[in-house]
């Protein structure tokens, strides 16, 4: 997407051919700063230390490690190394397992020498790939936003709630959540984000704040305790959140909160979206609530915050008292029952097991 | 209730018996400062600024603001204007307008000589009734506490989820929703509480988090967005909460974010309590979530974030963009239908209207 009329993605190849480009988004929305990855251990700094985060950027950023690391030492111990390190990083992304099998597949029965090369062709295959389906995205979520806006008085404007970023610095480009978003912003359809700021790392307030602002998509940020009302009142007409995991029966993990979300749209008839490429199913967990592991962050996430100062610092504050305990969920699962639809690339399906398989029976069968 | 061993209240007459010390919560949790008010003016800023907050502690501070105005000027123009200047400082919470209604029907028809006195003599009575019915309220509430306990594996701690501050500092002393936790923890029941750190102000992880730990009761400060997964996961075993203004159809008014916990206290069959003391019971509004008004307060609270740096210093930092909207609901109101009972000082009774009327005859007919 657009920053400041410039095109931009989170990820890129640099001109040298081999080091990796990457938007650090530690720095948002304060300053726009970007990184450079030359090592396996780099990229996994990166994803550990979230400079990149989202399960589509992780993935795509994953894959970029395992060609950093090829390209030094091409032999099998150094992709078993690289593959075990990537994969320690973040335990909830599927997406991250998905690219490291791909990139596996693509280079085990490889020559060595053939190796570093076919890494980087398959790694930008996978952006590439990225960009598609949320492009597909986009145009299968349209829709939804299309009715809304035909029920609507001239001037009045779609409500959208989201949480967390699920926007373009969520993956390659144009974002999974956001993807109707833009297109139906674009498109000229009269539209209003509430984004929730989503503690404790606040990446609506800094990530989804920062590229609707950029790319001019009104928007207002709420703290994440608000939606409840603003949804009892009328003030939101549908939501839309992304996702880390899909479980094979439609239940969806996202980011800590995205649950009491989905409990208050349910409870006042808002429907409830979740948008996500298809890499993003796990069709191994049958259970999403009582299958899926839920990462347990550092407690400075929730005992700390960093913002800028009123003449430009960027500092950390401590909010909770000094020898007070702290637990820090990273995720929570949100139960099939509540979610509305699955916006996929391949068309807005039913949160259930018959449909997940019957849209996707490649890869439901491969997990069988 | 006691800091570092020493008993302490949140209001109280200083010993030249007219100014009015209270603790300055804008400093907690980093460092315990008192203030003192003087003047009319400085009440309805510590009001207003937040100085002091919770609803039966805004009551009992507008009640000495009346008695630093009639000190100053005993005439029937000011007591209209401390009235006046009290009522708009906090529209959400019906105490402030009931001790101020208390004040008024013991000043008015008294000669101004006698005014004076009368009204320290009268703030000093809605004080100690503050602190008698928090104590009722207390052992109403233990006997839930008490069951669940029963209930346990030796060892095993009781888990109560709390949201914002309704503890001793909330109130002149004791606390609401902390009563009945103070009280189990003080008769040996293994108790351990998440705090809900309560953006935007915090008051979770800056003020229950405090008193908890000054009190020696173990805690954990979650994130808002957490209490949805402890729930499906069995991690809580009851919810109390305070409230801001009860309806009389036992809707609950309360600080934002609390609908959604009662939303996922009910999705999982995790009890909900309210406490409260009767004069938050506001019997003029029929339907609470249609008629109780919420207080919109300024885009700073979400915007930026207090706290203390790592070399001790009180900073405030903004953690959104600039040219991003913000808006800022101060409470939201939870339906009747999701509380599973409300902790008064005459008993558990059913968020229901014929249960509040029959527990509350004398204060629901004077509604009508």
């Amino acid at each position: 997407m657009k920053v400041d009329g410039k095109p931009m993605r989170t990820i890129w190849v640099e001109p040298d051919g081999r080091s990796v480009g990457i938007i650090d988004q530690t720095a948002l929305p304060h300053r726009l700063t970007t990184a450079r990855l030359t090592t396996l251990d780099e990229a996994a700094h990166a994803i550990r230390a979230m400079l990149i985060r989202g399960a589509p950027l992780i993935g795509a950023t994953a894959a970029y490690g395992v060609c950093l690391a090829v390209r030094q030492d091409s032999s099998d111990d150094s992709l078993d190394r690289a593959y075990a390190v990537l994969i320690a990083t973040r335990p909830t992304a599927i997406n991250l397992k998905w690219a490291l099998d791909e990139m596996m597949a693509a280079l085990r029965n490889r020559p060595r020498a053939e190796r570093s090369t076919a890494a980087y062709r398959r790694a930008a295959e996978i952006c590439e790939q990225d960009v598609a389906i949320n492009t597909a995205i986009g145009r299968n979520g349209l829709p939804l936003i299309e009715a809304i806006a035909a029920r609507k008085k001239s001037g009045e404007r779609v409500n959208v709630l989201t949480h967390c970023n699920a926007g373009w610095l969520a993956t390659v480009d144009v974002g999974t959540a956001t993807a109707p978003i833009y297109l139906a912003y674009d498109s000229g359809i009269p539209l209003h984000v509430f984004a929730d700021e989503t503690r404790p790392r606040n990446q609506g307030a800094s990530l989804t704040a920062w590229e609707l602002g950029k790319h001019g998509v009104p928007h207002t940020v709420i703290a994440d305790n608000a939606g409840g009302h603003l949804m009892q009142h009328g003030l939101v007409d549908l939501v839309i959140v992304g996702t880390d995991r899909v479980a094979a029966n439609g239940d969806v993990c996202n980011k800590i909160g995205t649950y009491l979300k989905a409990l208050a749209a349910c409870d006042n008839n808002v429907p409830f979206y979740v948008a996500l490429p298809s890499p993003t199913i796990d069709f191994t967990v049958v259970d999403g609530v009582a299958g899926i592991p839920i990462e347990q962050r550092g407690a400075d996430e929730v005992a700390s915050m960093t913002g800028r100062t009123a003449d430009g610092r960027i500092e950390t504050v401590r909010i909770v008292p000094e020898g007070s305990a702290v637990a820090n969920y990273g995720f929570d699962v949100t139960p099939a029952r509540l979610v509305t639809g699955l916006i996929t690339e391949r068309g807005v399906i039913a949160a259930a097991p018959a449909a997940l398989a019957g849209a996707f029976p490649d890869r439901a069968g491969k997990a069988e």
